[in-house]
């Protein structure tokens, strides 16, 4: 069921030990660099070697369906991938597989002009620098499209990019050289036509870092998340990408693989948590017996396996809907995780957290950070309403057999 | 994903196009008889005409995996069929593809003599004759099997039996002409190789119908579900199956396709329950606008839809992994279908209930009927409780990659 | 807290003595009489019995306000006495307070003529015929009044009533004796200012039984709740009540203080299942311990415990709020507890079902018919999302201090 | 319902002006000066300036039952107050009414000798110092005080104390200057007569702070949460509080009244996040609507404003039952808030953060620190599964009435 390829197998399994021997000691020597004081918003050096090491065992850009720049994997055989390498919250950039640069290459590797590739994508590509995505609004709902207020217009031979946005992640990553920014460039257009994507290089003059976001109280240094401001920043006509209008359709485009992305991810993560469940309610003894012996901690690991394992089932089989059918066939499918993934990832990391007690709640354990991550993920990418609107929309057309 | 053999996706084909041109036509004919004063407890002729259309079209005892007396289907492909069939309340007896006489064929046939054979599976397969299956007890909880009070006592050359058994299902029809009976036969052994299994005639002197069950307010008529006493009753030794000792593990085998089939015909519930909580959606106007406008029906419907595919694919995977690995291979599987999907069923059902508000909670829709039939799987074959245990205990023993 | 005056308190105890001593063997021989064959829709002579007994212990008519009629108790008072006799499926018979006659008497007590109070109100209160409201209808949705097309046309001294309803409680009952039919007399009207209600006697020629409703299963024998065709019915002008036009005004008086005595009777009934799942979880062993030891047994007791307390203290504090602001003052609270309280009924009587195993759902405990009970309460007077809406706006409402 | 005295009545009011006039305010000057560098682990001078400015208005020590030394205020009268307190995550500290040192205030004033309570509770009274309450251990499931480890063994006239604790709340405050420490004095002693708590300054050589513990990512600066070790600390005989083996019985009483305190500020916090949810949802348009119009929005409003009125009302009915019964007759109700109220404030923070999209994840609303807090309650004081427990054998100990 859901079987990989004799390739992604082999991939996978070198994958796993890549993990166990090199990410899980080089993630200690991560944060504790990341915790020194005033080395918060600097990427420690193990992050680069980690990477050359990725680079060189040929686990590379392994998101890329096309063979020629990444590993060629289809969707259903690079979400095994994924998820094990969303079971730490920094391996996926070891592996040039992190957000937003991933959903940013494939928007340069299928809409972006033979300029656009050489000056941003084959660096990106190649891991040298990094990059953001600016399209939520601070002042408006952005999970309703027409609602973006930022403005892109024409001037001469150059757009003029003015207006606010934030959560762009990676943004305070000393890396990040370009943003790709979403904006209205024809008001007048129908509603689904007025936005455009331009590439807005980082050091244009009128961009602004305006803070680091916080999600709970964590800054997910050094990479974070930032709040933006564009005063007036003009970059050329070339720096346009796709064509006018066409914003839209690019990030329903971007949309489909990167939602399985970071489903994957989070469902490893739910995983990584169970075994930490596991582990504590066996070894902690409460009232005579291990916590394990306990009926309420069953019923949190039991039901826990159970919303796993229909998660997993749910997003590989979305990953092979994409692959078969296109983004357009597998809209249901992506809308449908995008709602699941996210509340399972966050109910079962919850359940651990209780049975952790207080070590569950505090830095001890990743079980804090995981939970402010698949807790953001319901609201980031659209809220869940929205997908939930969108689903009982399509249900009604379905033609009932 | 679960791709279906040709030939049963041939035949699941011919499984669709006979449920709707014969099934749903017979089915409102069948209700209407049974409801006629007198007639409860008989079975409708339709039923038996259907049969006959079944078998001679090649659906009968598709459930059977033995290609010389069924139709040779995996347990992958058979899940598809009983999905389809479980769409309607009485649609697997048609195609002789019910509970408790598919466990019970399935005994028999894997540790049945050539005796027992001739006598009661072949019969069984023909579709001439129904059975039960006495295991649950009232005044005991049956869950543990070890509980279990009926006594089996050899007593020369034949075994006595006394005791008491609920919930047998189909015991009120009148075709139902023999029972099989766990009881206990070696109170001194190990505790999981007391039990044993016997047929017991249904006319045999001592074997008394002590009165239908309902569940909720459903008698369940014609087949029903009825309480048992064994009154000192004398059948000869030749009736044991398999051997004395083996109860416990003749009803392990028994359970695994056994829940599979129960969780697909389930799931075909669910969706049809979806289905029409989606038409009353559309066609019914409240505040201006058809119910599927308004935000808690749309959400009511996503959520039902997410919760449906995740639990099909599940079950699916179960079955494949009976195919793949066993009974005992898949034991996990089974045990999460068994807490996932009548969970699932009757949330789906009691949200299809309410957007039917009075509709349906009465007879002019399928849904409480299809509500209790789901709820009361939260307990037959074990509660919820036990399997949540069982999950719990291998998931702490599973060796941590 | 929520304090009884002393002659409630003095009254209730007496309540709980009466229900202990006569109510709980009545009960037994009222369940046997009907269960026979063929007195299905007679009244048992054991409920007049009871009510007899009833009436000379001054236990009568508690639920009326007025102290001529009624006992003359407040909101608050009376909700404790609802909660004891929601004990009992039957009990509110008894003491003459039960639904629909109670609504019934109100509307007539607050806005009845003399004539109609002598003829309807008078023997209502001598409890000597029962009373049916016949209000929503099975081709719209009813939750919204302004839904409804049963027409009451003026034709000279007459009106002429032709439309369809159901679910009108009591209306199998041979006792019952009239309807009051809410019906549109001025389609030109406003909205809610288009209905009036007329009091229609059950013998006036046109008026048709179409067929007894069951909820998931229960026919609710021998008063049930029926399905009513009313096919150019003609009563004179004097049966209209209160005014034309006036019949939304008195459908909303009607309802504050009748969702009350609904949600304290599911509390008394969650309560009582409660203790039965309490009783049924010690004295059961399985795995070697009590169901109570259990973990996940402990949960469910635990858990039914807070959610009925919780609902308890709200559905007191709305009685209170109905005593000192009345209706409209209290509509928040009404609406809250029509939310919350039959979900947690539901949710209690579930539990004890799945605690008492085959047991609960069949006719050997009352689990079933009172999760049926408290199902339809979801739906009955408003289904939970219309009260969701209401309380929503009027949270937004609310000046925030 | 749950009246207030006149003096309580009044007080509140002044403490609602207080909170609008001088806290809220406060509050934001206070936040900022904490975000400057460097100043973290300092306590920002506005603090003591509204201290002094509470005192002066009276509006000082209203938890303290006793009034002499405190408000003279029941507990009832007091949880009205903590409501009001808990809106702003500093405010009860300015009232001298945070935790831990309020506990911290009523074990002195009820089992401290003369010299302790001149000594620490006079100028804890007085606001000019703050405390530590150290009990949890780092090494132990410590929910099941027969666990604990920490060691206070007598040695001539002084107690050596050995052990490590964590979860000392307030210990980072540059003001705290001594703790309770709760440990094993008598360890041959039946369980629950084993431990003993002893008053330790905090600048004793061997008392380390090893580290601040983060909840979801915040360190809850000035004041903290921190890791202690004991190393071998002596401390005179006369620091005993009340006598040895009375641990136990100290924590127990310390208990109830806390918990009432914690439930009603998070009631008060839920409030506060259902204000901001409507707020949000009322000024906020997504696809031509504000929010608030939309059904998935009008739920999570509804069902959080019947959840707070329910909380509200049990923790209410358990100050009462303080007031009346003690802490003994009110342990049912104490179990039950503390595993309904942290629960509930969980659910409408977290619809509220929902619903806020991106604000509500990041430092731009008080939601992220607030879900954090009300999270850690359900571990604090005892995990929800030992109330679940407790409650449950209660429940099954209860005479059936």
């Amino acid at each position: 069921m859901f079987d990989l390829s004799a390739r992604a197998q082999e991939i996978r399994e070198r994958l796993i030990v890549f993990m166990r021997e090199v990410v899980a000691p080089g993630e200690h020597e991560y944060h504790a660099a990341v915790a020194e004081p005033g080395q918060r918003w600097l990427i420690p050096p193990v992050m680069e070697e980690m990477k050359r090491k990725a680079r060189a065992a040929g686990l590379w850009n392994l998101f890329l369906p096309d063979s020629r720049h990444g590993a060629g994997l289809t969707n259903l055989d690079y979400a095994r991938m994924a998820e094990i390498m969303g079971r730490s919250l920094i391996a996926s950039e070891v592996f040039n597989c992190s957000a937003p640069d991933t959903g940013n290459m494939e928007v340069l590797h299928m809409y972006g002009n033979e300029f656009q590739k050489r000056q941003w994508l084959d660096p990106l590509l190649a891991g040298e620098i990094r990059s953001g995505f600016a399209m939520t609004e601070p002042d408006v709902a952005s999970s309703d499209a027409t609602n973006i207020r930022c403005r892109i217009l024409r001037e001469g031979d150059q757009y003029r990019i003015s207006g606010k946005k934030w959560w762009t992640t990676g943004a305070m990553d000393p890396r990040c050289k370009f943003f790709i920014v979403m904006g209205e460039t024809n008001p007048e257009a129908k509603p689904y036509a007025r936005q455009s994507m331009v590439i807005v290089p980082r050091d244009t003059p009128g961009v602004r870092i305006v803070r680091p976001l916080h999600v709970f109280g964590f800054d997910d240094a050094p990479c974070g998340h930032a709040e933006l401001a564009f005063d007036d920043v003009h970059v050329p006509l070339g720096n346009l990408i796709y064509g006018e209008g066409k914003g839209f359709e690019i990030a329903q485009g971007r949309l489909g693989p990167g939602r399985v992305h970071h489903c994957m991810r989070l469902i490893g993560l739910a995983e990584r948590a169970l075994e930490a469940m596991v582990a504590r309610a066996k070894s902690r003894i409460v009232f005579g017996h291990p916590i394990a012996r306990h009926g309420m901690a069953q019923e949190a690991i039991a039901l826990s396996r159970c919303e796993i394992e229909q998660a997993r089932l749910l997003t590989l089989s979305t990953a092979a809907a994409l692959d078969k059918l296109g983004t357009r066939g597998a809209r249901d499918r992506v809308a449908m995780i995008k709602v699941v993934v996210p509340r399972m990832a966050c109910q079962v990391i919850d359940r651990a957290i209780q049975i952790h007690g207080g070590a569950g709640l505090c830095e001890d354990s990743f079980l804090g950070q995981a939970y402010a991550g698949a807790r953001s993920l319901r609201i980031a990418d659209g809220p869940d309403e929205v997908h939930i609107m969108t689903l009982s929309k399509m249900e009604c057309e379905r033609a009932v057999v």
